[in-house]
């Protein structure tokens, strides 16, 4: 139907014939002189429609004359050069001469324009007018030439991508499944999968050395700002292999992927942080290291002052007390103050205690009446507080003053223009074997129940299973966790050991996780892996925050597409078919 | 872990050590002298513990006598030459002399052995075992192949591999569609996609201009040997393009592929039939080309016969009398015969004709005393019929006689073992635009309701809606439909006519489709685009029968997964989480 691209038409074309497809992006008409700038993915082209003799040219002036904006055409004219020369595009310095214009479909008047600054709802409702802005072009090409630069190298180095299933078995978090009846089986259901976790292992155990697969992941919670029901990770594992074979390599994929998709040199080698040093020095397992600012553990230097919530903290093992000082942050009026307390309790925190230095030296705080004039002095100068700043305290248990103090760090990062242009990717290791659920009263994994542990003496992680640490490893890149991953555990008697610390017991572990346990009795090689969120790193990538901009057909938070209606009602009937029916209303 | 695969050791690495890991595949141990063929995706490779001088010999030569089969090694030795040379494998001139033998993970005895030939169930349950089976990892290989192809050819073509969502809104054919019941809006659900026919019809729209994605799809029906709850297809969509445009590009792209995959050149240009022409010569609209024979059509010889069966049909306008002649047929037995005519009755024949000509040219027919001599003798000549020859007679309604006369022929195509050798693909085009279903006393669309007709009159297509031409078409393969599709209704008052002819009301229409008709109003340019069935053109390739065994994980004809056990019951709670409950058993 087209001959060229709009966008593509250039000087080297003069005098030559061309046929064009593409949107009317603005038409006008100058008294009988009629100019379209054509659109097509490719670019902008101006065409013009003047009076001449030539035979037709009424019907080719009249048809210009009638163009509206959006309107599908195609036009056959002749490349010529322009007079008044548009820089700002790439065809500027050429014009086609329109010798006829078809119109292929007309354009109704649009609900929005896109130029205008439309609501994000109008936007996802029309969803194929946003995504014909050239922004929103630019940003789904970044994300579509990132998965392309994944691919290309992992093809190129034998990892073999293989399909998983999308109708699977519900999973022990299984809170977070979605449901799928079953028409063959009544009262049963197949669950979406959370990702691919079993069943990339499984491959391992069946012999394909090197797996990766681009997989839709599903999972059914609240939905927050950067969420989505449905999401898309690049899901790799690899046989025989320890932490650092998986994290070398997947490293390299990284740089070379950011080199080439948005021109970007990473760190040749990413620094490394355990668990515990990130959350000692950023209060965050998930640091963005382009903020200078650093924790400092004030403990020992409180442990005798009379503010009660500071000794504590101090004085329990599973305490912190922590500091935060912000370089010509004593700028902070009481209100601004009060902003940061307000932020700290949103991430648990009680109280906020601070010290403000003025230029003069002068201290202002509301607890250093609870120190001797010494004491105070000592704790800020371990502070590093100079004048000018202003130091915040934190107290409480250690995970989450570390939590609160992270977030504040966060904040104050921002707030006084801390934060470094640039990439800061790093490894964070040495993850807590497992959390303990107060409310549960029992652990969970801080990954996932298959991640292994450092030791591999089964007596000896149950003995020591509060302080254990696992062979888990995320990547963090500006303050996201980008991709996160672990050996797994290869062996039957440690996974039944591991089930059984997450008070799985062997009744449920065998009818939820037999052929896994299986698996590992009949040849299961050591192997790991690690996931990466492509919808995140290709945000990122595009320079936005939102990953709705970086997915085609998004859902809102409130868990529906916009476009076409999704979810919705069905007749009762249908849902007879599959067994189930919509459960009344609980009185 | 290991400095080498165990399938790639040669004869240049003689005198270097090596660390390789792998399974187990042979243990032998001669009594002192041990041999172990230790097994990676890359091959097999012959090691060798043997009695020494070395510090620690004996442990290595006992680790060694220990080692089953299927037990995970770490090996590290010194390779060799090897005495007697084993031609059958890549690594069969060179042995590895172990110096170390680390038993990773041991293995329990299999419930089957690699080798053995053990049935389908006990496969699909420990697939992982299945998998590891030679065979099996080259099938998967080339499924792997397959769609790494696909890829880089239509990334370096400027399609756009753009993700769609799996959790979707019910579409017309509901009910095959999977349900999935949403948390947050209680009685409402999710469907999964049995395509993403929509979507990229609006990716076209938003300007995105040639798309494609390896795509999940789903479709909840009975299953057939050759069917899947999930299946993949490539699916593919082009803006601004007429048939020709599809056509050309897709049929280059599978040329390339079966070259690149399998070594295989296709047809530098594919026949093209219309539908109507596939039917006529060989009852079927996948017609196998490498299959001879062809279907005579003989109303005009039956006429004036006495057989009442031929007669009807041939004075029918819509009816058929076919005959199909297969060479050499006379020595079909009665009993052969009658297994012919139970084959054309589960495709709907009444009854199957036939004259058998033998070796002297005398007729055999039950149907011949319904003509005069010279009638029946004028009716064997029409097709072709020779001595030692039968003709097969169908008649009845034109589909129905075309559908179980195609049958006939490729049952006869086999049995005579008339189907040639390679590769025949061709095109299909030229679809009826509706097939009216008799139980629905309405007509269906032949493709799908977004077809566009070939006519652009939406007067004219009401008017002749019976002998309508559809802008369809298909890619047929030895006998398969590898690939569907069509040039799209790209106008909303085309489509608002369309779906009235399917019997779609406005309301209908506007509640199930109203984003596409919407968007066919704001600027769509004209578009078309095909589906390929991944799973299917990667069982052709690796030469199985069965798409099970080019899918890791695939489910039985009864919907399950033997392995994970999937589907399976839910606690009642969690499916109150989602609002719905199992149907208690209609009485």
């Amino acid at each position: 139907m087209r001959s060229h691209f709009c966008g593509l038409v250039d000087e080297s074309m003069i005098g030559q014939t061309v046929t064009l497809c593409g949107w009317a992006d603005v038409a006008r008409d100058l008294g009988g002189l009629c100019f379209i700038d054509l659109r097509d993915h490719e670019g902008i082209v101006q065409v013009v429609a003047e009076p001449s003799d030539a035979a037709g040219n009424a019907a080719v002036v009249a048809a210009a004359a009638k163009v509206h904006y959006e309107d599908c055409l195609r036009i056959t004219g002749v490349v010529r050069a322009r007079h008044s020369v548009n820089d700002k595009i790439r065809t500027g310095k050429v014009e086609v001469l329109a010798t006829e214009i078809e119109v292929l479909n007309k354009a109704e008047p649009l609900p929005f324009h896109a130029h205008e600054n439309a609501g994000e709802d109008i936007r996802l409702k029309y969803r194929y007018l946003d995504l014909r802005r050239p922004e929103m072009q630019k940003m789904m090409r970044t994300r579509i030439k990132l998965v392309q630069a994944l691919r290309r190298y992992l093809d190129g180095r034998g990892f073999q991508d293989i399909e998983t299933p999308i109708l699977t078995k519900a999973t022990p978090e299984g809170a977070r499944d979605f449901l799928v009846p079953a028409r063959m089986h009544p009262g049963e259901f197949y669950a979406l999968p959370q990702s691919p976790q079993l069943f990339k292992q499984i491959l391992m155990v069946a012999g394909f050395d090197r797996y990766y697969q681009i997989a839709r992941c599903f999972r059914d919670e609240a939905l927050r700002a950067d969420r989505q029901l449905e999401f898309t990770q690049l899901d790799m594992e690899f046989a025989w292999v320890r932490e650092r074979d998986v994290q070398d390599a997947v490293e390299g994929m990284i740089r070379a992927i950011f080199k080439e998709v948005i021109d970007v040199e990473l760190d040749a080698e990413f620094p490394r942080l355990t668990w515990a040093e990130a959350m000692r020095r950023y209060g965050s397992d998930k640091p963005d290291l382009r903020n200078p600012l650093e924790l400092v553990d004030v403990a020992e230097l409180v442990k005798a002052c009379e503010f009660k919530v500071f000794t504590d903290a101090a004085n329990d093992p599973d305490g912190r007390v922590a500091a935060l000082r912000i370089p010509g942050g004593a700028a902070l009026s009481r209100k601004q103050i009060d902003e940061y307390a307000a932020h700290a309790a949103k991430y648990g925190a009680k109280g906020l205690a601070y010290a403000k230095l003025d230029e003069n030296g002068a201290v202002n705080s509301p607890v250093a009446k609870f120190f001797s004039e010494g004491a105070f002095a000592a704790l800020l100068a371990a502070t590093g507080a100079q004048k000018g700043d202003i130091v915040f305290f934190g107290a409480g248990g250690y995970n989450k003053t570390s939590d609160f103090m992270g977030a504040v760090r966060l904040k104050a990062g921002k707030d006084f223009g801390l934060v470094a242009e640039g990439w800061k990717p790093l490894w964070v290791t040495d993850f807590p074997m497992f959390v303990w659920d107060d409310e549960a009263q029992r652990y969970v994994a801080l990954h996932h129940p298959f991640t292994a542990p450092a030791v591999d003496d089964i007596a000896e992680l149950r003995a020591n299973a509060k302080t254990a640490v696992s062979r888990g490893y995320d990547m963090v890149l500006n303050g996201n966790e980008i991709g996160g991953g672990s050996i797994r555990i290869h062996r039957s008697d440690m996974q039944s050991a591991v089930f059984e610390l997450l008070g799985i017991g062997a009744e449920e572990a065998e009818g939820k996780f037999g052929f896994l346990l299986d698996a590992l009795r009949f040849g299961a090689p050591p192997h790991g892996g690690i996931a990466f969120g492509i919808d995140r790193i290709a945000a990122l990538m595009a320079g936005t925050e939102s990953i709705r901009d970086v997915i085609a057909f998004p859902k809102t938070t409130t868990a529906q597409c916009l476009m076409t209606g999704a979810p919705s009602p069905v007749p009762d009937a249908q849902l007879a078919e599959v067994h189930v029916m919509v459960r009344p209303k609980a009185e």
